[in-house]
Order: structure tokens, then C-alpha cells, then sequence
């Protein structure tokens, strides 16, 4: 506390991400990163920039990005934002698109970064409860609100919602902004971006941290109307004129250009993610239907918080939330490869046989 | 204009930074860029980063980078805040620190993306007016107010004020932030940085973008007593948990600890500074005393705006500005290398035998 300081800081709870620990021996499956590392053809770009061009500023619009990102989704480069990171590209969406006199709408159980954005830019809003099942229904957000935000797959339970119910939204919700917030779409979920030219009321959100394996790098876009991307780059032009830096923009322009390489390392994360759950299973796991490159799973005796604190002795590290009371029983598990399932197997058997 | 906007965004005016032109064949003087690369100890730090590692998140601490700048200046990591570019660290500083009942001031002519910033968080704001000789009077700050801001240098004008002056003003002003954003600092100003320990009002910003040549990189950083970076932090961890990526750390990490290369870069500069306003006294230009990469000069009968359009067709870029008027007849040109002044020089002298 300090009188230097603005109001609003005094009221802030910061958001508080994953542990990202300085040890290098753990089987780190806590922060949804990929298990496999970013294309060959990425490094290789990467390494061109490493040169005395660092000097020069980059470009200020990051246009040779957004051309990739454009085609790769068959979309106008003025129907494109980047960012630095989804992150930063939620926290402008935040101020540009979702602060309105109504309130916003977004689930109980979701980004917990969702309310923290509405602290820092004073947005009015609502949770509504995911149903018995964990889900989304639509229904629940027939209601007057300034704009409704989700992750889709939802996290962090990674269960999706059918894009017919997402079309059922924007048609019954035509006076805000919808925005479908598709971290970890890549991975076994239905992408809205191909509603972006029929509502104008769609943004779509995406980042490279997952399934294009560049966490390490810090880019994400979101994909709309250009109404809704003005918005937002006169929110970027007025708070940081250059957030892209030469080595985002090179790497991931490579990572957009490379398809083949991500759509094989997206299938392996599925397949290792199917043989997951069903080895959980036998350990009397309860897994949630995921279209993410992680679970929400929780035994049917022993409490989630335990077997958080159980596994970190063997070096595994998982997300555990304790709030809302819904979830404490549940572990959120990211899917690493077939090697890291096995270990995870093997410390859970050991655990559960001494408990 | 669009009914999904925030009502913020009706009101902006971005601001424009200058032109990045993507021909490669021009003398780029315009957006005071180090014309010698990053030291070699960068590159090497650089190339080991594109890796699988990319696949992770960076720290979201960036405390390599916090202990490197702590210990370049004899602080304490708890003094230092890192962000992505000064810009950003600017745009958390204006929210965090900046936003009072009482006014910001900031000099008239000065760095333009301050009113900006003002703008996008809704903060009130006075200008004060530069003296006769456009030197920034510190008496003339000695009025109630929410805040100061101003470069020192200061931009455009490349101005420095003397640290006795800087601290007079953190002496009368006890009850708000004194922020001295000393982007230029390296290029013959004297820094504030020595006062932090003294003065729990001020706040000094860095940036590697001028004289540690990796504008491409994006990294700049606050320094000030712990209070202070506090705020920041959790301004910061309400909007971008990972501002830094892994190049950016490496980078800055290796630039920081290569004092000798900065040293020796830095003296260059200013030799070819001192050489090229000695030439441009000879075509009848007057150039303010600069402690900076740039020099804003003024000939004594051609203006401003006519020289940097006749420039632009001899293929060299320098800035111009139209706003306020007392400006308009200058240029701030950027220092390049002793071959770039002489092809401004020959240019200028084709242009004002033709005039």
C-alpha cells in the first residue's frame, strides 16, 4: 500500500498462472504446454533472426502474421489482431470490446484470468453456473448482458461445446459480443472461425502457446469482424505500438505456414490423451469428455489436494484449484507424451496402494 | 464506429509512431535507432533460445533479467520492473501510479504518446509550457498534481536537464510520483538512477531499444523504490502473466552484462552527434544542445516539412512534426554512422542550392 499509488491498484487480485519451476528433472504437467517442441521449420526462422536487424524496430502491425493468419483461415487481414500472447490479446478485448453498462456473462467455472481483466478495467459482471454436468447450456445466458466470454473448450474441466449450440448463441445474443475464447481448440474441439463471416457479433480467440508448441514465444490473435478488430487496434495503438517482437513475428509466421507438422503433433497429444483416461480409468479415475490437451479428473476416494501434494514428492507436478468448492475434487492433468502418462501411471499406483 | 465498442475506444486517438518503411535501400533517420547492431555476446545469447525449449512458458518473474538490471545499477531486484518495451512499461506506469484526483503534467512538447496513454486509462492532464529556449523550468511543476512525467532528455527537443534540477523537483514534489523516462539517458545525460535510493517518489524508465540497439526485442524497464515496482506488478499480473519471451530475456540478459560494447557504441554516437551538427552549422542550421541519439535542428529559411519531403526523394527518412507550431520548423534527425551524415549532408546541400 502506498499513496503513489492509482485507486484501482488497491483493489487488484492479480491472476496468478501455473508454477513454472527452476528445476529441470520434473514431469512438468501443470501449465497445458505441448510435450513436443515447436516445428523444425520454426527454429530455422528463428535462428535467421538472431542478427544485427534487432536494432530496426519491427513492424509495428506485424502485416507478414497477419497475411499467415489470414490465409491460414481463408480470412481478410483487417479480420485479424496479434498479440502478445492470447493474454494480452484477452486484456485489450477486455477494455476495447466487453466494458459495457450490462453486465458481462462468463461460467462459474472457467479462465480464472476473466474476472481478474474485469478488475483492472472496472467491468461489471456475472458468472453463470455450468450445469450438473459441467457444462455450458446456452440457455442460462438468455439474459440482458454488455458481452459474453468462454473458453471453448472450457477450462478447466476441457469439455466442449457443439458449434451448433455456439451458432444457437450469436443468433439469440445479436447485441454484444460474443467471444469464444479457442486456447486449446486445436486439440479435439469444433473452431467457430468459420461462423466469422456471417456474425458480426463473433470474435474468436487463439493462441500459439498450445498446439503450435511456442509458449517460450508469446503470440495469440483473435479473428472477426474488422469492426471488432478496429476496436482493437485502437486500444494496441494507444498502450504499445511494437508488441510483437522480430522473433515472434518470424516464428510464428513459420509455425502457421507448417500444417503438417502440427496437425501430426496435435494427434499424438489426442491419442496420448484417449490411453490416459482409460489407464485412469482402471485407477478409478472419473474423467471429464475433453477437447483439450489436458483433463479434469478426480478419484473416487481420494481428494484432489492430496494427490496434488502426493504426486509433487515424485517430481509430478499437476494443477489443483481449490475454488470454487465444485472442483477441489478434481486434478487438471496436461497431456505429455506417452513416456510422462506412464510415469504419471506408475507414482498414482504407488500412491494410491500406500494411502 | 460500431455499437460493439467500448465507450473508450470512440474517444482515442492512437498514437503514430514513425514510419517503418519496408524498402531497404533508404537512410532510415527517423525513429532513433542505434545504427550499430547488438553486441556479439547478444547474437550468441540469441541463438541458443530457438530450441525445443520454445515449447515452455518463459519465467513470468523474468528474474534473470531483474537480477541483471539490479546489479548493472547497484539495486535490489525488488527495484527493478520489466516489461515489453518501455511503451508497456510506460502504459502500466500511467495506470498504476499515474491516475489521480489531482492532475498529470508533462511539458507541451514532449514524448506524444503521453497524452495517448491518458486517453486509454482516463487520466486528467495539464501541459506545461517548455521556456523560451525550450528548456523544460521545474518551477513551472511546482503546482498541485496527481503526477509528473517528462523524457529526459527530452524528446523532441533532445534537451537534458541537469540531476540538480531533477532533484530540486523530487524535493517539492513529496506527494506524487515523479517519473523520468530517460530513454535517451545513455547518449550523454546524466541519469536519475542514483537518486532512487533517496527519493521514494521517483520512478526512472529505461528501454534496450536506443542505446543497447535491439529495438527489434522489445524489452524496457522501470527502476524505483520497492512500492512503487509493487504496483506495477500487479498491474501487470492483472493483464499479461508473461510479457517477456524467452528471446527477450536471453537478449537483454547478454546486452545488460556487456557494458564495454554499450560503452563503446554509445561513445560512437556521440562523436558522429558533435561531427554532424558542426556540418549542419555550415548549411545554416541551428540544432539544440542534444544529450541524446538526435538532434532537432531548424534552418534559417527553408522549413521543417519541406526539407523532410525533399530528403524523403534523396531516399533518407528524418521525422517532422507539425504539432505544437513552435516545432514545425524542425527536424529531429536520428545519428546514424559518419557514411550516413555525409549522404544527409550532400543531400541537404543538393537541396538548398535548388531551393
Amino acid at each position: 500500500m502506498s499513496k503513489f499509488w492509482s485507486d484501482v491498484v488497491h483493489q487488484l487480485t492479480p491472476y496468478v498462472p501455473g508454477e513454472q519451476p527452476k528445476l529441470s528433472n520434473l514431469v512438468k504437467l501443470n501449465t497445458n504446454e505441448n510435450p513436443y517442441g515447436p516445428s523444425p521449420k520454426v527454429i530455422e526462422a528463428l535462428k535467421l533472426e538472431a542478427a544485427d536487424s534487432l536494432r530496426l524496430y519491427p513492424d509495428p502491425n506485424s502485416d507478414k502474421l497477419k497475411a499467415a493468419i489470414a490465409e491460414n483461415f481463408g480470412l481478410q487481414m483487417s479480420q485479424v489482431f496479434v498479440g502478445n500472447g492470447s493474454d494480452e490479446v484477452l486484456a485489450h478485448v477486455f477494455q476495447a470490446l466487453l466494458k459495457h453498462e450490462k453486465p458481462l456473462l462468463f461460467p462459474d467455472i472457467s479462465y480464472s484470468f476473466y474476472p481478474v481483466y474485469c478488475g483492472l478495467y472496472g467491468i461489471k459482471y456475472e458468472t453463470i453456473a455450468l450445469d450438473k454436468q459441467f457444462k455450458i447450456d446456452i440457455h442460462d445466458y438468455a439474459r440482458p448482458n454488455g458481452g459474453i466470454i468462454f473458453p471453448n473448450p472450457n477450462a478447466p474441466t476441457g469439455i466442449p461445446l457443439a458449434l451448433a449450440e455456439i451458432e444457437k448463441l450469436l443468433r439469440q445474443n445479436t447485441h454484444s459480443v460474443v467471444v469464444i475464447d479457442e486456447a486449446y481448440v486445436d486439440f479435439g474441439t469444433e473452431s467457430a472461425v468459420k461462423l466469422i463471416n456471417m456474425y458480426p457479433n463473433l470474435l474468436v480467440t487463439h493462441t500459439l502457446s498450445k498446439a503450435r508448441s511456442l509458449a517460450g514465444l508469446r503470440v495469440g490473435y483473435a479473428l472477426g469482424n474488422k469492426d471488432l478488430i478496429e476496436a482493437l487496434m485502437r486500444v494496441k495503438d494507444s498502450f504499445n505500438s511494437y508488441p510483437i517482437d522480430r522473433f515472434a513475428e518470424a516464428g510464428a509466421v513459420a509455425a502457421m505456414q507448417d500444417s503438417d507438422y502440427f496437425e501430426q503433433t496435435c494427434a499424438k497429444v489426442i491419442a496420448t490423451r484417449q490411453a490416459l483416461v482409460n489407464d485412469l480409468k482402471t485407477l478409478n479415475f472419473d474423467s471429464m469428455p475433453s477437447g483439450a490437451n489436458f483433463i479434469f479428473t478426480k478419484h473416487r476416494t481420494v481428494d484432489g489436494s492430496i494427490l496434488a501434494e502426493k504426486l509433487r514428492e515424485h517430481n509430478i507436478i499437476v494443477r489443483h484449484f481449490k475454488k470454487p468448492s465444485r472442483v477441489a475434487p478434481y486434478l487438471r492433468i496436461t497431456i505429455g507424451t506417452d513416456a510422462q502418462s506412464i510415469a504419471l501411471i506408475h507414482a498414482l499406483k504407488l500412491i494410491l496402494n500406500t494411502h
